[in-house]
């Protein structure tokens, strides 16, 4: 049985396989991790449940790529606004508020990613991405606090205060909607996050 | 099948099953969710492994009872700081040191309750004490505002922050121990909390 595959074979088959992620991300978006069945994925994508497993062994394998996908963009996006233009305080403001628009705009999937009940080792992955958010406060903190912007502080505790108020602000209203408008979220969340580092006037930013 | 259970039947049930929970309880702080495992669990009480599903239906139920008895002991400690006497800026501060210091001095059950990957059951429990903490925090924030300690703020979002911030924390010194001293991480904490409900002045508290 041990033949070579062509690179057309491949290509098929790579194709297959992140279009079964992007329909697997759809789904988690939409039901939750713990509904997302190999069935439903599977019916999603246009293929027999069976063929699920030609592209990962397990259920589980298949809900950490579709973790991993998700988190790793949002990651990046904040990575990129928090490393932009500006001083580190306006880049502190702006990342939290790109990434808590975003997260507004696709709940589901924020809920999924942020919050929502999840296998173990979906789980493990969360833990993981969160120490990536907490890197990249510290450092914009540190800078912030370096520029005389910031008060001196234990800027890995307040990275982690960062990453858990952000992220359980942004599971609030997904989890339990309050009727809160977007805006007003972004807005309140935003200062909560610039108070919370200390930043003389949270207004200005 | 059906007979009836004296009342010293039903006394030992009892005290075999808060025995039980106790011992889970001790196993989940140690080795975390994933791996107290029925029958380490049955090992740690002296008991058959058959005998757990005696008093808990499966695994999970075992599981969602240690966390409920766990935090639901961790929420009343913190609810009665925040009653406590005092004014709220000052009772905010005691209720997060105390909160705090608990769970440095058992840094495997707080691990445990606060963030360890964990079944989907035990995940949904989670959520529901994020909330109470919430409600705890988002009154005592009403209350300093209303007493003009505090400035006007959606109360519900900085409260979501504060839970989320604290559960951050204390996770990360849990998961990556960094070396820092607990009355640091507890200092650090409180100031970060005060900072974040925009308390005047937080070395005052």
């Amino acid at each position: 049985m041990a033949y070579r595959k062509t690179p057309a074979e491949l290509r098929r088959l790579d194709a297959a396989r992140e279009h079964l992620i992007a329909c697997a991300t759809a789904v988690v978006a939409e039901v939750g991790w713990s509904q997302a069945s190999v069935t439903a994925v599977a019916d999603s994508a246009g293929i027999a449940a069976g063929s699920v497993y030609q592209h990962f062994p397990s259920k589980s394998a298949l809900a950490v790529e579709v973790f991993r996908r998700a988190a790793g963009h949002e990651v990046e996006v904040l990575d990129e606004v928090l490393h932009g233009p500006g001083d580190p305080v306006a880049r502190l403001a702006s990342g939290v508020g790109v990434f808590a628009r975003r997260a507004l705009e696709n709940r589901g999937l924020a809920y999924a990613l942020l919050a929502a009940p999840a296998e173990p080792a979906v789980g493990a992955e969360r833990l993981d991405f969160r120490r990536r958010y907490r890197a990249l406060f510290a450092e914009v903190v540190r800078e912030g606090t370096a520029a005389g912007q910031l008060p001196p502080q234990h800027a890995e505790i307040t990275a982690a205060a960062l990453t858990g108020a952000v992220g359980e602000v942004l599971a609030y209203p997904l989890g339990a909607p309050d009727g809160t408008a977007p805006d007003e979220i972004v807005a309140e969340l935003t200062a909560t996050v610039l108070r919370c580092a200390g930043a003389a006037d949270p207004t200005t930013a």
